[in-house]
């Protein structure tokens, strides 16, 4: 492995790795600088933190998440990882109180991905001036040549304790919130890859960071796209822990077919407000698609930031039911004036404790993720893995019943008759998992469905936010 | 412009051309053998037949389609192209009583685009072998530097005819469908290329000619996407008449925002369902999308012939109001046990027809295609161009009355109070189209939605399948 060295002040010069094998590794450096050259020497990495062992769920020692089974994410030890992710953008830019209070709030709601930019917000909502810049400022810019290393000091400590509680810190790098306040936006392109790659050798040992060049990049109308292929093509070059890597639109999306890119990272809440949307994203892509902004829980005039706790729940099972992820947001006016989403703090809806409850449903699935099981003809749009498991999701008003039906889909392997189903009734709102009296055994199998005509239909909860987790058992003999 | 010449048997050799401007052209060719090298002429062009003559609708006269406005077409002299295509795949491979039936009833329905290969089809619902293969048979194959001159004239004549009758030919180059019947998938990929030339040499100069690399691409299961890029790469290259480009799917969708690729050519009947899903196809590609096999009109066992001509004319609105484009396709098991899209001959179904009312709708639009206005956030998917034309889809079940109501959406003119509008009734199954008795004028304009509160609701025929078109109008004074 090859990983950047960087300046950490004074005659302090650090390289940093995340040894991908436990054992004893040996390092030498190169460098243009006499004095940081030919050096070398070893250390032996312990074992990671078994899987399954008691702090495992919540602990970084999984390693590195990456694209798993196409379109899902897993750990370097091959623990899946199902984002339930949240936002705060300007988080590090807030005083130490209010940081912790935030990811305090965020871990107890059991959400486990953080996006938030390293460069300061300007604009609507920002009531908070940083103390801390970047790099040192000059006459007339910034010293990309001078990190601040009180700031980035700063920034490796907040991303290790968003590991120590399992939480990813998904980093926008690039700012198009500046807005000419604090000139970040106007770096060139030769000063961004510096930065590029002083933030890519500082943070890029730390076993939770996904890279995200940009929130909402087109907003910076000046820079041409084939900049911020560039830049992502330079990211994954530099970057030996090869970290999880997309960037984020606002009206234009970027080409996430592009080489460099491993998931899709999409604003788009029109996606998620019904079934059979945002599905059509991962046909296009071939790779995991995450909904990173799909309106926000809040009161805030924005017409963004005015869902219910119930609509946001609900876009996040409509977007589990199609194959991807999303990420809450937060938009209740605060205190200062500011928003969640800006600032952080304690959470207030009613939704980030459900949308932990739908992780730990997804946590307890036994298949790499959920996939359309018959992506071109079903009304019902049922996810999961042929023969194994399966996820419908009845919406906010379910109906009385249910009759039991599957779809065969494209591949994978085919119902057969005698097929035992376990099914768990989900009330995704009220948080409860209730297994349904006996199981479904398939009688009537079709070219294209199967049913259980020996069972009655199940009853549901009424208009109630339903989802249904139906796995198989063994048949009876 | 260059244009590549071709061998047209015995000792003819062409070199085509479609002069985009009218006047003298002046000519000379380069070849390796001498006797064709070095020759030269001119000639004069005559101008095209003017649009807006009385002939001009549904008259090749207008020159080669290509994108307009970045997700429409137009015509090379500005006319604008609404595609309402048909698909027989195995179309030039029957008798000529069936051919000339095929175009007939293609051209009397009012479709103006037919989807059909080159190569012969295998499979299900094939009843005739076809007479003339394209190239001359050798001991284990084909050589395609010997194409059956006589194949190749009754593809250029069956292009012209559908010119005259001002129906686009989409040329699917190669075949997946072959399956070994014939071994035409078998050519090597030096082969293809050389067929490729051949082929565009002969119907370039047509100007009613789009390109496919295939139908259903995907189905070729050895050949890599590599492939396919680079045979359309160069059919880029090599076409100087710069037609439409572009290849169809079967599971897996092709990269469409590769540079070749003029529009998407999509199947996904899925997509063209409901409102809200073929729209996020334009986001992904900036360029227009074609849902080209979304099902077909009629009664044969697969599930992918069955749908009712309610079913699939609603499905053409949708994606209509989705920003789109769809194909046609027909599938009542005929009197020989073949289907309309294997081989053609009369429509028996209710909805072509109605494609010809769409179509007609849409050659009346007075804006270049019909856009999104508020993508991300408007239940009613209302497309259009803002403060000019709109087009709202209400389903196959309108409710008795509709509240004027438009969407601000972004960029574009914003809508101001005292605009006014009026509204056209369209019953897109009766085929009828009502002007509404009153004009419409704005007077709540907000944020995001505008609204004409002097006006009571429109009366609407309650339960039939009724899309409303928006025109702007002069205010009152």
């Amino acid at each position: 492995m090859t990983v950047l060295g960087f300046w950490d002040g004074e005659r302090r010069y650090l390289a940093r790795i995340a040894p991908p094998l436990a054992g004893r590794w040996t390092w030498r450096t190169t460098s243009d600088a006499a004095e940081l050259d030919g050096r070398s020497g070893e250390f032996t990495a312990e074992p990671a933190e078994p899987a399954g062992s008691a702090e495992s769920d919540r602990s970084p020692g999984h390693g590195v998440v990456r694209v798993n089974a196409r379109f899902h994410f897993a750990h370097e030890d091959g623990t899946p990882f199902r984002p339930v992710g949240a936002t705060v953008y300007n988080w590090i830019h807030q005083d130490e109180a209010l940081r912790t209070e935030t990811v305090e709030s965020l871990s107890a709601a059991g959400l486990n991905k953080l996006r938030f930019m390293v460069f300061p917000q300007a604009g609507g909502y920002v009531e908070h001036v940083p103390e801390l810049m970047p790099f040192e400022k000059t006459a007339n810019g910034w010293d990309v040549g001078r990190p601040n290393i009180e700031f980035f000091r700063r920034l490796d400590s907040l991303v290790a304790d968003l590991g120590n509680r399992g939480i990813e810190a998904d980093v926008l790098i690039f700012d198009a919130y500046d807005r000419g306040a604090f000139g970040l936006n106007e770096l060139t392109e030769e000063q961004d890859a510096a930065y590029l790659r002083y933030l890519v050798a500082r943070l890029g040992a730390y076993p939770n960071v996904w890279w995200s060049l940009c929130n909402e990049f087109d907003q910076m109308t000046d820079r041409p796209t084939e900049r911020w292929t560039r830049a992502g093509e330079l990211l994954a070059e530099i970057d030996a822990h090869d970290h999880l890597r997309s960037i984020h639109n606002w009206i234009e999306l970027y080409d996430y077919n592009q080489p460099w890119v491993t998931h899709a990272s999409i604003q788009n809440g029109f996606a998620t407000e019904a079934l059979g949307r945002a599905s059509l994203y991962r046909d296009v892509y071939g790779k995991p698609v995450v909904l990173d902004e799909i309106k926000y829980e809040g009161d805030c005039p924005e017409r963004w930031g005015q869902l219910s706790g119930q609509e946001l729940v609900d876009r996040f099972w409509i977007t589990t039911s199609s194959g991807c992820y999303a990420s809450h947001g937060e938009s209740f006016v605060t205190e200062s004036g500011s928003l969640h989403i800006v600032e952080g703090g304690r959470l207030r809806g009613e939704s980030p404790v459900r949308l932990g409850f739908l992780r730990e449903v997804l946590e307890g699935l036994n298949v790499p993720g959920l996939d359309p099981i018959d992506k071109w003809d079903d009304p019902a749009c049922v996810v999961g893995t042929p023969r194994e498991q399966y996820l419908v999701y009845l919406g906010r008003e379910a109906p009385a019943e249910w009759t039991f039906r599957l779809p065969q889909g494209h591949g994978g392997d085919r119902l057969e008759v005698g097929d035992a189903f376990a099914v768990e009734i989900i009330d995704t709102w009220n948080m409860t998992r209730t297994p349904a009296p006996e199981s479904f055994a398939l009688t009537d199998v079709q070219r294209n469905d199967a049913y259980a005509t020996g069972n009655a239909p199940l009853s549901l909860p009424e208009g109630e936010a339903i989802a249904l987790l139906i796995t198989r058992v063994p048949s009876a003999a």
